[in-house]
């Protein structure tokens, strides 16, 4: 039987391909996780977020040239209308971040310059302001809330060093601008989890990049949760903890996650590492699926820009078990 | 073969089933949609859109006391944050309604008095909320790019001709009403496509009811047409133009059909016959989808408490067909 003429629900769609990608590549049984083919713990060990963007968006490592021309292109959209900021500092102290977040993308479709274009280049040129704009949002808001002044980008500075000094108001240390360049290439993507088979759903029926990682962003505030893979997060955490002082935390995670796996047969997942980790960068709990988007952001943007590529529109039906047709209108004094 | 176990992928999952649904029944060769099992023409020859919620969300046709129920919550919920008016006053002039749209719901989440919930009765409240919501922000979005003053609402009068009167601030008459009323029965859901679709799959990941429904808008924008069911509305449009001195554009829509048909054996679709109708009701060329959205909300909706009262992860599988794994890391000097 040809899957073309499938009828007999698979639900929620497991194990059903919905299309063909060349971003991600995905062996649950071996624990793989790569991204054009490239390991993630090869990447996590040897490359930083903006090669693992230039890979997820243009196929390939950048040469140093390319790499140079992509941090520039990154640091001078590090701007965010002043519109943006005032959405931010009006926007009730009560409400989740991501509802936050998923607004504030919608609105930065009103001042993109490219919003009436939605070809190849007009959406990477939207994935490189996104990726700026969404760091520069999330670091903007946290600051609001907790009363304090807006930081000023520093245009030479890498994107993970830039985020942490728009977030805590100085410039962090070389071991933490690492650690959280790692956490950034390790959550990049992950082939069609919700949050990108939503940008695709939404992209596939020719909207645009901001409708789709809106989207996006909408299904990433769900509670459930991503893939294992938590081995760098581990060193990374006990790295960060020693060189901050505060390598209690990480102290706490590993006792935790032994007596966890000694006791329920549970492994760690990469939200586990996480948490320490991001505790001792200056990111409340309240904002680490933020933090997510702000790496997540690079391979929903990729993953667009390929669904646009070769665009079908993404359209399955429903088993209808509802009251059989026909049933008939009735008069409403007879209901 | 099972389809759990599929593997080859059906391009833009066309005919593969991601979930039951008791909301919507379509027979295409046939020709037939159906809400609940009633077949949309009779419920355009016997309902009215309030009606026609009632059998979205609660799964049947309300008694009268059910129905004035309804009509008094929708018209307790014609109110919009102080905010959400700000918003619209402030988006800039030369962008397209549906991205103000999609930003004003997903700021209605900060606003929403059922933010923090998420449950079967909670998603309802919404339902009805944002069915007004919508129809106000589409309302007051044209009044305001206009430089018209906002119209206050009536809440003694039904949904459509609230909404003609906040757009045109005149009461409308009942033929317009009835008009609107049509339109919106005949627009109010089609199953799993595509903005549904996008809605599904975020609620799926378990988020909340303001991110399913900005996904869906921001599918929606995109220009793929929906479902043919031009009848009513040729119809309709033919009442209307006499009813309002404007028939000359059903006389136009009337002729430019034969001529395609006969020329270029092409039916018209539910999009031909509306241009001339919202035309006569003062409804701009760009302000169809908006109006569109209007209508779907129910649907929409429906589906996602649907979703959400059996929820599963909508998270399907890519084909990989990158570079092979595994790849390997290059220094950035050799590449």
């Amino acid at each position: 039987m040809s899957s073309l003429t499938t009828t007999q629900p698979a639900k929620g769609l497991e194990g059903v391909v919905a299309t063909t990608s060349s971003i991600c590549y995905i062996d649950g049984e071996q624990g793989v996780l790569a991204y054009r083919g490239i390991d993630i713990h090869e990447l996590a060990d040897n490359a930083n977020f903006e090669e693992t963007c230039h890979l997820l968006w243009f196929g390939k490592l950048p040469t140093r040239n390319e790499l140079k021309d992509l941090r520039e292109r990154l640091a001078r959209e590090r701007h965010l209308d002043p519109a943006i900021i005032n959405l931010l500092q009006t926007a009730p102290k009560n409400i989740t971040p991501m509802d936050v977040l998923r607004t504030a993308v919608s609105a930065l479709s009103f001042y993109d310059p490219d919003q009436k274009s939605n070809d190849h280049e007009a959406n990477v040129r939207k994935a490189i302001r996104l990726t700026s704009q969404i760091a520069m949002t999330v670091a903007a808001y946290d600051r609001i809330r907790k009363g304090k002044n807006i930081v000023e980008p520093d245009r030479s500075l890498s994107h993970a060093a830039n985020f942490l000094l728009l977030l805590n108001g100085s410039r962090p240390s070389e071991t933490a601008e690492r650690a959280l360049d790692i956490a950034l290439i390790l959550h990049a993507d992950h082939e069609l989890n919700a949050s990108t088979f939503a940008a695709r759903v939404t992209a596939a029926t020719l909207s645009d990049m901001h409708s789709a990682i809106t989207s996006a962003i909408g299904a990433l505030k769900g509670p459930h949760t991503e893939d294992p893979r938590a081995t760098h997060l581990r060193k990374m955490s006990r790295d960060l903890g020693n060189s901050s002082g505060k390598g209690k935390w990480f102290e706490m995670s590993s006792r935790i996650e032994q007596f966890v796996k000694s006791e329920k047969k549970l492994n760690a997942n990469v939200d586990f590492y996480s948490a320490s980790t991001y505790h001792t960068l200056g990111i409340d709990v309240d904002m680490f699926t933020p933090v997510f988007a702000v790496s997540r952001i690079s391979g929903w943007t990729a993953h667009v820009i390929e669904q646009l590529d070769d665009n079908r529109l993404i359209r399955p039906r429903a088993d209808y078990v509802g009251p059989a047709y026909p049933q008939h209108y009735i008069p409403i004094d007879r209901r």
